[in-house]
């Protein structure tokens, strides 16, 4: 079992990657869930991911709360992952991000879906939540717990859920699942949004999703997403070994 | 109260951020009200941003001209910041720059408005001004000070302003905030030039700008400007201890 | 002749120009048939272009059986490679990767065709293998000869094909070749892109694309390729001396 | 006067920047006429514009014979330089590059035209050459002097003219001035580009354009050249003293 400090470093490594590969940029937050306790989960403190350190991360509780007299500015946002970690006890990781190319696809009416097989992590859907819908004019942050719950409604089983006028969230088993996710989610937008400019767009067929997720759950566990890690890690800057995978 | 000193290190840092994150290139630039005598501002010598140093900043009256016996070169455009400090007590400082996603909203009809929550300080609408409007066939440039106050009067009480077949200007009530609009007004700008491929665009409501820039305006004060500034000095390759934030 | 050791030393090169141009990221694979042997060739074990090393270079029999008792993890994807080498015996290089440009066209019923001169090494039409076609719903991957084969069937007499909702892959009748017609087949994809959101396109024609053949296979035979081997060697941040090119 | 010496470095810094601004890639070459002597011109040996040392620059007569017993390779298209020399004796520098967002409008029917004031050095009109116009398929490269005389022709007075299905070439009084030509017409195809996927393009008029020309030409000569140059020369590296410029 991993310890306490290597998860952490993990979160780290995860922040350092998502900045790298401009998933993140001032803003976007990963968190984790504790694995010796699931009430909880951890979160850096208020700050950009690249900046992060390992004494930046704190620890809350699934409705925000700090653990312990931790009484550093948290993320106003936090109530994403709470309210995602009380909904699916499936999820151990979860990444909020402004990633570019997906923005369009929050603002039309085009559907992101999976158009090519190292995408497939995202779903066969992804829906779009509109704070309008249940809120009305906000500032459109999702910063109660009951903001946060109505997010993860819309998400419901899924694997990503994007957000009307703001970006977009992942999931994953595993940390490296929901990093893996976050970059591809990326990919994918970027790569539909030129393939609509061409005309009529081919999708991945659910039974190919469902082989490919299989795969990576069953086959070869892990296998892109470890690849996937020790490479974004490199371009990061981080050579600690923690990052070294089984090759 | 801040040194004059810092002051003028802090537009140094703000030229550095705007070359770095390429919303200036070799043209460009950056000015702050003098806190100490509303009737001046601070600015570069004419000089592509990303090589001022604190040695490079002028004083200037509110009509362009310099203040003592300063010979150096100024920017031929300088009257963009006279034009706005006269009209608008309540501005701090302005950027003007040729950022690049910004210019097909001057030379076509789509108007540029927020389309994600991040980039609501360009304020409800973003006007463009055509010197051909007042002027006639120019050289495009704004190298008098009734230019100045013409531009002026198209921003009116706004955040940011395009000219056409030229670049745009926003104003902040501070320098932070200006360099996190004239950031975001590229980004704002990028994303519904990719919205509009794939088609009809949902724009965020007035409602929701309101509260967002009561938000940076009442309740959080800074509270994103000075998280992407301390981001942005890092990538800039910028660490003295003016880019630190209050957490 | 040219040793074991270089010939190794160049598929390393060639994966490092690979990453560092864009054209792979932690995916891709890179191989070169054995020269002393028609019936084997040189492939990575499973690892990311950027981060292979000499040691990595594994030697794999036409139908994908390592030789030798070398138990490292292997590209799952190699029968990629095998099926070509078994088809084309002309074919001395095979490159497979996700390059992003290109797949807009594999989901898409738009052909991929050269636009430009130095693009024409990608050959006078661009096949789309579908795994649909033959093999129904799958995870997309070419995991097994027979998947191999049967691209290689569509990929006939070309010089790259591409493969639905996943990438393409390129041949060379030497490495360089092969990686120079990967990366412009990325470039010919990008501005086949942009050129189609101002109107129809003009392509090479036929006898062009002869012409430009003819040069690269007689009159100047490898031209283009060294030249351009030594500029993405410096840009990839490798100076041995096995870069050098006679000029 | 400057001296040899002065210009070839000159020359090389050229290159670099071409090299660091994305302007060329493996291909691309510079020429500057021999100010003593105007039938003779400097250009490198063939060689990737990024690797190019004051050495390898030759001395060519304008139909395309090196100077001396220089039995060095040179560039096969060097008769797009003599070509330009011999017709227009007002030009002193020119360039050819494969600039990518020029392309498009070398394969489609849109005319490129300058859109922004800091583009309008292109000229008013951007005529484009296509070598079956006169010569039926070829391999589309510029490799004799009749060619070079062809292109010439279509160049005609003008200050930039595209190459269909290969990419463009810009002149200047200076070689700083078509550096900065060089670059610009990039920008300008770039802006162009984006713009068209909006609607209906504003171009500059023609009066816009002859007034921004004259001021670069007399009342302000080489300015927008020189701070381009000093900021181009720092991002690539280059920190000689043949940078400085007088600010």
């Amino acid at each position: 079992m991993r310890t306490r400090k290597a998860l952490i470093d993990d979160i780290v490594i995860a922040n350092r990657i998502l900045a790298s590969e401009g998933v993140c940029d001032a803003f976007g937050h990963v968190s984790v869930r504790n694995p010796d306790n699931p009430d909880t989960y951890f979160l850096s403190r208020a700050r950009s991911p690249e900046l992060i350190v390992a004494e930046d991360i704190m620890e809350f509780l699934l409705d925000g709360t700090p653990v312990g007299d931790d009484t550093r500015k948290p993320y106003l946002e936090r109530y994403i992952h709470g309210g995602i970690y009380e909904k699916r006890p499936d999820v151990h990781a979860v990444i909020h991000s402004h990633s570019r190319s997906v923005i369009p696809f929050t603002i039309t009416d085009v559907p992101l879906r999976p158009v090519v097989h190292s995408c497939a992590t995202i779903g066969k859907s992804v829906p779009v939540w509109d704070a309008q819908d249940s809120f009305g004019d906000t500032n459109l942050l999702i910063s109660t717990m009951e903001m946060g719950r109505d997010f993860a409604g819309v998400l419901a089983d899924g694997r990503s859920a994007l957000m009307r006028g703001h970006g977009s969230t992942v999931i994953g088993k595993s940390l490296r699942e929901a990093v893996y996710t976050a970059v591809y989610l990326e990919v994918n937008a970027l790569l539909q949004l030129q393939a609509h400019t061409l005309g009529p767009v081919k999708f991945l067929t659910d039974g190919e999703i469902e082989r490919i997720l299989s795969r990576l759950a069953h086959e070869r566990p892990g296998e892109g997403y470890d690849r996937s890690w020790e490479y974004w890690s490199q371009r990061a800057g981080i050579t600690t070994s923690s990052t070294a995978v089984d090759l």
